[in-house]
This record gives C-alpha cells, structure tokens and sequence, in this order.
C-alpha cells in the first residue's frame, strides 16, 4: 500500500542527508525529478561563476591562469572525482566531453591490442557506440555490438561499460566484470556517467583501470560541464593517446616543437580548458565532502521504491527492475512524451527518451520523500484527468 | 620622434572605436596589452554569465536546452563567428578547443588523401604542430616540419597555416596561400586564432574551405572559451571526422545504435558543450555587430606602431617587423621574463614567451592611444630605474 504523507514526513525527518537540500535553491514549485540528466546547480557553483567571471576573469585577467590556480584546476577538479571512485588523487583528469575523452582512450587502449576488437553492448548511450564506430573507422579494429546479456567475444580487446545504464539503470558488477575481462584478456572502459556521486564503487578494490564520465549529471556541474577520464597510474605512462594537445604536453609553456607526453593521466588532456564551465563543476564537487555515497545510494533506491510503488497501479508499463537499481527510474507509455510534458507544466521535471521511456530521477542530496511523494500523487492526476491530451503537450521537442 | 601625451590623446579623440571601451571594464590602474592572449570581459559576458546561470541553469533547469535555446548555442554562436571571417552562417559551429578541432578536421582531411602527407611549419604554434604529430601516427601518414620559408614538399596533402603567427604577428596572404593550394592540390587549414576579431579576412573571397580557432584571445570568449570551425558547405558533407560523438549526430535524440552524421558543419560535433563558457562567448560576440573590421586592424597596427616607436630606443631587440603585422608585436631581452613581471607589478600586462619574447598586444576595442603611450613610458622607467632587477621578479611562473 502507498504511503501517507505523514509517514513520508517521518522517513524525511529521520533522513541523514536531509540538510544537503539547502545548498540547493530548487524554483518554487518545481520538483526536479532530472537532476540525473541535469544536476541543479548549488549555491557554492553560482557564487563561484561570479568569483571566477567577476574577479578572476574581469580583475586577475591572464594573471589568473597562475593567481588563481587556473592552470592546475583540471587536476584540482579531478582529485576531487578521484576521491568519489576510489580512485589515487593524481589519477583523474577533468578535461574535454565524454565522447572526445572516451575516443582518445579507446584509441589508446585498441593501439596496443592489435587484431582485437572493440566491443559495445547495444544497449549502451548512443553516444559511446557511435564514438567506437569512429574509433574503429581509425584504427581499423573491428566493432561488435553485444545484444543483451551476450558475452564479449573471443577477440574482445577494449570493451565499453557504463557501470549504471541510462535507461534500465542497472548497476553492473564492477568487480566481477574486472574478473571476467581479466581471464580473457581485455580491458574495459567505464562509462561512470550515471554512477558518479550516486553509486558507490571504488575502482581500486574492483580492479579497474580504466574510466570517463561526465560532470554534469549527478555531479551537478552545469549544463555541458568538462568531462573526466580516470587512468590507474601503473597505465597511463604505456598509453599514447592520439589528441596529442599542448595541454597534455610534459611541458607546454618550453613551447618546444616535439610532442613529449606528460608523465600520468595530464596526458590525456588536450586543448585549453573552459574554466568558467571547470570552476562551476569544481565548486559543485565541494558538496560531497565527508559524504556517505552509500547512504546517497540507499536513498536513491528509496526514494525510487516510493515512486514505482506509488505509481504501480496507473497502467503504465515499467522496465524490469534489475537487481541493483542507480539513481532513475523509467516507466513507459506509448503517450509518454505527452505525459511528460504534461507533468512538467505542473512542475513536476523529468525526462522522456524515445520510443516511450518517461525517466525520472531521484537524486538524494536535494529531494525529500515527500517531494517524491508529491510528483506521484501530480503523475496520477495528470493521468486520471487525462490532462496530458492537451495539444500543447503533443508538440514534439528537441531535447526532452 | 616620439609623440607627446597631447598628441596622442588628440589620436584618442579620432578614434572611430574609442566608444567600445565602455562595453568593457578594465580594473583601474591596469593597461591590459594581452587581450591576444586572453581578452577581458565585456559588461554583456559577465552578464549573461550571471543571466545563463542564476536564471537559465539554476530555475530553467533541464528545460533550458529548449526553452533558452542550449541546444542550438553551438550554431548560433558560430554564425556570429561566420559573419567575422566571411563565411556563409551554417558554415562555423563552436564546439571544444582548437587542438580537439584540428585533430578532428586533419584527420578528416588526410583520410582522402592517401599516400600524401601533413605539413606544418616549425615556426607555428606549438599545439598546432603536436596535434599534427598524433594525426600522422594515427593515420599513418608522413608530417614535415617547414624550416622558415620553405614551400609544401610535393606529396603535400594538408598543411596547417596561422592566418597571423603567434610570435611574428605576420599576417599571411590566404588567398595567394590558396591560390598556391589548389595549383599544387593540396588542403590548407587555417588557424585562425591570432586573427579572428582583429584581421580583416574574409573566407570566401580568398577561397578558403577549412579553417580552427579559438574564442579567448580577440573575441574576448572568457578563459578557454571554445573553439570554432569552419567547414566550407560544400566541403563538409564528404568528410568523416573521427571523433564521431552524439552531437555531430543528424538525429541526436532518436537514440539510434547507429552513427549518421548530420550534413553540415554540426557533424564537427562530438559531445555536450560547456554551455556556461559557450554563453560567456556567445555574448562577447555581440560586441562585433556592426564593427569594421579593417578599422580594428588599422587601430590595432597603429597602436603597435606606437608602441614600437617608443621603445625603439630603450636597448630592447625586436623580431623583424613583417609586411603586415597583426594584433600583437615581440621586443626580446635576456631578461624578458623579469622585465615582465615588473610591469606587470606597475599595471602594465603582457606575456612571455620562451625563450626571450615579451609579447604585447593591442587590441583596439579597449586600448587607447594613451594607454599604449602610458605603457611605453612604464616600460622606459622599468628598464631605466632597473626595478626588473628585484629579486620577486625572477620567480619562474607557470604561465607567463
């Protein structure tokens, strides 16, 4: 039976992560089931915008690539991940969007794999199958697109993961599948995008060496925020990766001719990096400190079991729940991208993916129960009302 | 003879531009002569920033990618560049950084070429010249490094070219480059970085197909604004670019298995862009509306002149003046790095450049004659008074 609001008051009063929610400053009337596509941002992230555009920029100007610390904040940034996975500080590197990083070290890792294949599961966020399919256009490696449950074939030399899937939301184990690559001799690059700040797993202990994801979902590093790549240290000297910018460069202001790489993960950074988007995500990771990501996990799944129980009974159809659930939650229906809509004019924001996925997602540090509660209670209305066949409901969006 | 402060404040009085100055907001007591290396923040920039992220990001949230038009960012952002260089609107898309678009652009290039080569001159920005380098070991292809003013060898295939060099300031001429190009059948990219916003050129007139450049120097894009590229419409639809990522996709949110890259310039694309650094750019574009462009670069050359002028005298070496000098000019010293660093201590900005170039840029939408002619004269007091000599100014900086 659903829950009264009164016992969902209770679980928010005992709730050990209920204080996180005022570093946020959500609008009004809004509750932000997305911050799995979208994190909001934190007060600390647009008080550091203005810092970094209205001080930094406007008064430091070029002296702020030394005075303030500009020159080393994708390695500042990226210890800040580092310490979220498991991973040795100097290992994580914040540069470049998911798909250029996953490139560069997919590119890397199949060099040194010669006659192996890459190996994807078709299930997996577009985004990383397509950006295989280039990396085996350049290197001329093989592509294999795993359906279901499949294993990697025989010849799999670099095979892509996301730990948590962006539709089913499923956690893989990090650990077995490290085994399991391990006895047959391929490697495999995390996708962390949906895990990151969620779920908690540590890359050491599970044996991986490998990673990107992206900075802007649960990490709450704004919209586009800069990318990380994770390479365990024993690693990155062996890997040439091919983006060989100057800002990977072992010593990029001797302006020397020659390509020479930097000794660890820098290496794998390219280009000059967007500091105002940097510092955003920098300033955003500060929120983790000292933070449990069990308990952040734990809620999640809580505040998910609320919604599907909740929502169980207003026929729609749901996925099959997996064993281990991230942090979102898809329930599907034909008229989705409808309903959706129809609920975000109540306020109540989540996302649709074709063909009839509606995902919502729950993340801990800024949702209470009772906010869960009530987009379950707006999702019935909507529906017993059949508001969502509204015609403004029905235009198509670009991104929804 | 040098001129007098009257005679340069009668120069100020003249001055077609000297109105843009207000749109910035240069600290006091600062004469800013590295706006080509990182220009300063217009009123407009710092306030979209505060508009993009304390209204579009923080209450819009997830719904900001259509309602504030994220989505498109890249695209429009890149029409204002368009209209800068001569290009048609759908020709320019900002997207990552210079080192990310040209390894993208050259590898699509060479691939059409096989058996032919990338050329680069050793005199070009170093960046330039390592990304080259990761493109012939990834593509198999050979790179030869120009000496001075050695031609394309014959198996030329691409050739990497600065519109202005980022030491010399020469300006070259694209379109007797291109000329040169097509009887010799080979590509050129053009780095357009030194140029963009201060050099009259124009793309099409010169017969330019593919060009890379960066947002932060004299578009005033904020620190590591991203970088743009040009693809001539007709060009485009025939290249793969390897770094085949979801945003360079015909139908990103479809969320098909399959890679089909949209027709034009967006295939340049690869993953989610820093909107919060995009829109810091997108507005500091709107400063260019309706300038003249040839005015900029006379401005800009007369203030170099100025400044030359001034300091023939003061026992400093100076690069060969080119032909046709862009927004910046070099004197050399020994002791360079010191003598920047005391004018930078007196307000007086430039940079440094290994191993003996002080570089100092003249950007005209916020540099007046009396600014250039005040720098001058700190400069001569530097040097006469010996104040580089003090021992803080010897410090090895990271960035200078």
């Amino acid at each position: 039976m659903s829950p009264t609001l009164d016992e969902v008051r209770a679980l928010d009063a005992a709730d050990p992560l209920r204080a996180f929610a005022a570093e946020f400053d959500i609008p009004p009337g809004v509750i932000y089931l997305d911050g799995n596509s979208l994190g909001p941002p934190t007060r600390a992230a647009i008080a550091r915008l203005q810092q970094t555009s209205g001080n930094e920029w406007r008064r430091g100007l070029i002296r702020s690539w030394n005075d303030a610390g500009w020159i080393d904040l994708p390695l500042r940034t990226g210890a800040k991940i580092a310490r979220l996975i498991g991973a040795a500080e100097d290992e994580v590197i914040v540069c470049d969007s998911v798909s250029v990083n996953l490139y560069k070290l997919a590119t890397a890792l199949i060099a040194r794999a010669p006659g192996k294949s890459l190996v994807v599961e078709s299930a997996e966020f577009p985004t990383d199958q397509y950006v295989l399919e280039g990396v085996a256009r350049m290197t001329g490696a093989k592509l294999h697109r795993l359906a279901g449950d499949e294993p990697p074939p025989d010849d799999a030399g670099v095979v892509v993961k996301s730990l948590v899937n962006y539709k089913s939301a499923e956690i893989r184990d990090m650990a077995e599948c490290e085994r399991e690559a391990g006895k047959r001799n391929y490697d495999i690059i995390w996708d962390l995008s949906h895990a990151t700040g969620l779920v908690a797993f540590n890359v050491k202990n599970a044996g991986a060496n490998y990673a990107v994801g992206c900075g802007y979902k649960f990490l709450n590093g704004g919209p586009g925020a800069p990318a990380f790549i994770y390479v365990a240290r024993n690693r990155s000297g062996q890997l040439a990766q091919p983006v060989s910018g100057w800002m990977g460069h072992a010593a990029p202001f001797d302006f020397s001719s020659q390509y020479a790489p930097a000794p660890g993960v820098q290496r794998f950074a390219a280009g000059t990096p967007p500091i105002l988007s940097l510092a955003a995500l920098d300033a955003a990771l500060d929120l983790f400190d000292g933070v449990d990501i069990m308990l952040v996990e734990q809620k999640a799944r809580a505040l998910g079991d609320l919604f599907l129980e909740m929502t169980r009974n207003l026929g729609l159809g749901a996925l099959q729940p997996p064993a281990r659930r991230g942090g979102h939650a898809c329930l599907r229906s034909a008229d989705g991208g409808a309903i959706m809509q129809a609920l975000i004019a109540r306020g109540v924001i989540g996302d649709f993916r074709a063909p009839d996925f509606m995902r919502f997602g729950f993340s801990p540090l800024f949702l209470s129960y009772e906010d869960v509660w009530r987009a379950a209670e707006v999702l019935a209305d909507v529906l017993s009302t059949e508001e969502w066949r509204r015609p403004e409901f029905s235009l198509r969006r670009k991104v929804t």
